[in-house]
């Protein structure tokens, strides 16, 4: 076994932060190639870097001897696959069908919380989290799904559990940079949500992408639409 | 087995289609609901009644006993596990890398395309189409993008293979409306992508898809920017 993963910076990369976050927490070993945004246009230093690592020019890519994975979502099938001893996925099918449901409905929903609540591990916004509540009611619809989503989970289980199936899988790997958004735009969320936000940013693997994020000393404007500079 | 799969208009719905065309290319059998599109507002009567059914409130829905998959990448991962004899993904771990890697990038992109070419398997619009790619620049760059990732891949098999894998897969289905949407509207794409849009049109489970559609009677003005009646 011998990984390469392609990310993005730390601070701003929601896609690449699953993967990292999962291979972490399981102890896949792994190169990590940080690839800087500079912009998406097509003649940045990103994009023709990615564009000579695949034709989707995105990150993460994960690479696996001549094998060229993209997107997040594919990866982590992919290592489940490979590391079937490791239950990536939670193990008992029908569980294992809802954390897929959980999973793509991040992978293909939450635009106004994607679109107005950029992730940004070192920032704190409390005052843009109220105002984006203000002026856009789909953020507010988006936030009162998850919160009922996520608690429904967190409490059908029979024992007290930590993470949204029993024991940390994809689906929280997936969940945590939602956390960090909900966390860093101060948003108020149920006791139990707020429970697993501590829970998340406790979590190995994901306490390290959280403490190298605090450390990159970049600032990309595309990323920043509330902060001129750090 | 006796599943029930909940889909919306035939006609319109590109989410539904994809479950839909793979369990019956796959004689997979299911007993069909179909709830047709009102609007998606909260009191709507589509809304009231998938909310019945899921807290997603989307559609496609399966059912398999007391299990209530949301979501068609969710459900087609569930089906693919449980009949597991039938190849719905590629058999090989890599190709299978790949084909996930390509129905994850329908699931999170594709938005231009998504947003100005809805699929409308009744209507035919030439001068839309190109009026679209005229004012849209995105549209354009994703349908080149999206041109020379399918061309590549129906072009990298050993023999002459009709399908992106080989045999039909769950990415053959993903794929789909995106062949009609572009069908539709006439865009003009590489011979070997028309070649093979024409085999979808003509592929067991998606000519039965479109043959429903076409008999559909109605017409949902949320999905008809281009229409003001049939
Ligand atoms: N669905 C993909 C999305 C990947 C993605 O869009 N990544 C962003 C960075 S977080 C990117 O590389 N964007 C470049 C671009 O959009 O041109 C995944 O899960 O990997
Ligand atoms: N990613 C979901 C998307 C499902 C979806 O958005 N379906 C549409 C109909 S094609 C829907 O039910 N929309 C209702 C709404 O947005 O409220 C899937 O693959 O199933």
């Amino acid at each position: 076994m011998n990984y390469t993963l392609y990310i993005g910076n730390k601070n701003y990369s929601t896609w690449s932060m699953r993967p990292w976050v999962v291979m972490r927490y399981f102890d896949i070993p792994f190169n990590e190639k940080l690839v800087k945004f500079d912009s998406f246009n097509d003649d940045s230093l990103f994009k023709k870097t990615m564009f000579s690592v695949s034709k989707y020019g995105t990150v993460p890519i994960l690479i696996d001897e001549d094998l060229v994975i993209s997107d997040s979502l594919a990866i982590c099938e992919y290592l489940a696959e490979k590391h079937c001893d490791l239950a990536l996925w939670p193990s008992d099918p029908q569980e294992r069908a809802i954390a897929r449901s959980l999973v793509a409905k991040m992978h293909s929903g939450f635009q106004a919380i994607r679109t107005y609540l950029p992730m940004n591990i070192e920032a704190e916004f409390p005052q843009i989290g109220q105002i984006i509540l203000r002026d856009h009611l789909e953020v507010k619809k988006e936030i009162i799904f998850l919160d009922d989503l996520l608690s429904s989970l967190l409490t059908s289980k029979q024992s007290n559990c930590d993470y949204l199936f029993g024991d940390f899988s994809i689906a929280d790997g997936f969940y945590a940079p939602l956390c960090l958004r909900l966390k860093n735009y101060h948003i108020a969320t149920s006791p139990i949500l707020n429970n697993y936000i501590d829970t998340i940013c406790n979590t190995k693997g994901i306490k390290d992408w959280i403490n190298d994020a605090l450390q990159e000393k970049s600032f990309v404007a595309m990323d920043e639409p509330y902060r001129l500079h750090r």
